[in-house]
């Protein structure tokens, strides 16, 4: 039995929330393209792997009893691995991925604050546009998805149960992210969601996630990736 | 043992996949803002229900052994529903799950053509964002997406095996919402992606679909959803 892992090697982006899956859960896995280069992610687009035809990375493969099975959809990677490895169970495997959805919406919005017009053009070619959808973001969503977080975070800062999980690992990585994005709005917002910060601060400290953090594993927010440090989006 | 389904009820948007998974397997439920009002949905969005305090509709509210438990996230709801009333099985859940998701990306994506800036703002104040985010969505994302069902469907126009599936028949609505919205590019591509051709013929013709799309149950399109027809945006 062994996990694949396919995603680009130079950004946390959407591959980041199947990273810190792996890592909470202390699971070995391959992380295919930061070994054999992107050329595996381009074969997969084409069309040319066995294993199938996914639509966007992460993918993952999973080998089991000689049968190689082809995933993809980064919440979903998740939910797999959480339930495969245990690090769910029947009876809190909903809320775990309805929360990781709601973090996967949240990381979108974040990503097209900086690219509301379309993917495919530069941020140079939508920066008006992108001017008022992250003001849009700063000051109407951001508060939206944290106080939705702080209504379900425990006094002692986890999202499921009292010990520390996958889910907080998920939501710890898109706070650093929109700390890293929109560090003058964050501060601003300081002391509004307890809970949340109390989960924030005490989450890097699972030693299995503290371990993967120190790690050359870890990839660094850059401008390439979903939360992206451009000043004059931070209002 | 009961569904009841929370969403708007003037429009199909991210309820709608829910809604023809439930019709697929003609499964009873309960789509409680329909007979009530929208209120139910305001006291779960205000955290004033037992169930629990859900992000965005649409919700599902399961009850077991007088256990009453709360999901949200629509691709989420549907593999929920598939799995436990065996639409699925092991075999096929994940990839089921997948193209779902992906599915539920499309239709993101449709709605931010004519809501680029955000969802907050009137179209009208976003017109000309629009324009460009709509362009690309016709000339750039309509073919990735339609070009990524053609390769996994079926000479016969199914998705998963050679049946109709609930994952075929929330493609074909959004063909109809493609159809709908962009009719003069959905023109355009005409003959281009033959089993996806044969898939939207095909689908509606399942019985209990076809049920279902007779009723009054089905929610015409309209300027208020996910699929707007503005014909500015069709080029």
């Amino acid at each position: 039995m062994g996990y694949e892992l396919y995603y680009w090697p130079m950004i946390p982006g959407r591959g980041e929330p199947v990273r810190l899956t792996f890592a909470f859960g202390a699971i070995p896995y391959r992380d295919v393209a930061r070994e054999e280069g992107i050329a595996v992610l381009q074969a997969f687009d084409a069309g040319e792997r066995e294993e199938g035809h996914p639509f966007a990375p992460p993918y993952l493969v999973i080998e089991e009893d000689g049968d190689r099975t082809l995933h993809w959809q980064s919440a979903h990677l998740c939910d797999r691995i959480a339930r495969r490895e245990g690090l769910v169970d029947e009876s809190n495997a909903s809320r775990a991925m309805s929360l990781v959805l709601t973090l996967a919406d949240l990381m979108d919005e974040a990503h097209d604050s900086h690219h509301p017009l379309a993917t495919s053009l530069y941020y140079e070619d939508q920066k008006e546009a992108a001017q008022v959808a992250a003001e849009q973001f700063r000051t109407a969503r951001i508060p939206k998805f944290l106080g939705f977080f702080e209504a379900h975070a425990s006094e002692e800062g986890t999202l499921l149960g009292q010990n520390t999980s996958h889910v907080d690992a998920i939501l710890w990585h898109v706070l650093e992210g929109l700390h890293y994005a929109f560090p003058k709005a964050m501060a601003g917002y300081a002391g509004r969601w307890p809970k949340v910060e109390r989960l924030h601060e005490r989450t890097p400290g699972h030693p299995s996630l503290a371990a993967y953090l120190a790690s050359e594993d870890r990839i660094a927010f850059n401008e390439d990736g979903v939360f992206r440090r451009y000043p004059e989006l931070d209002g």
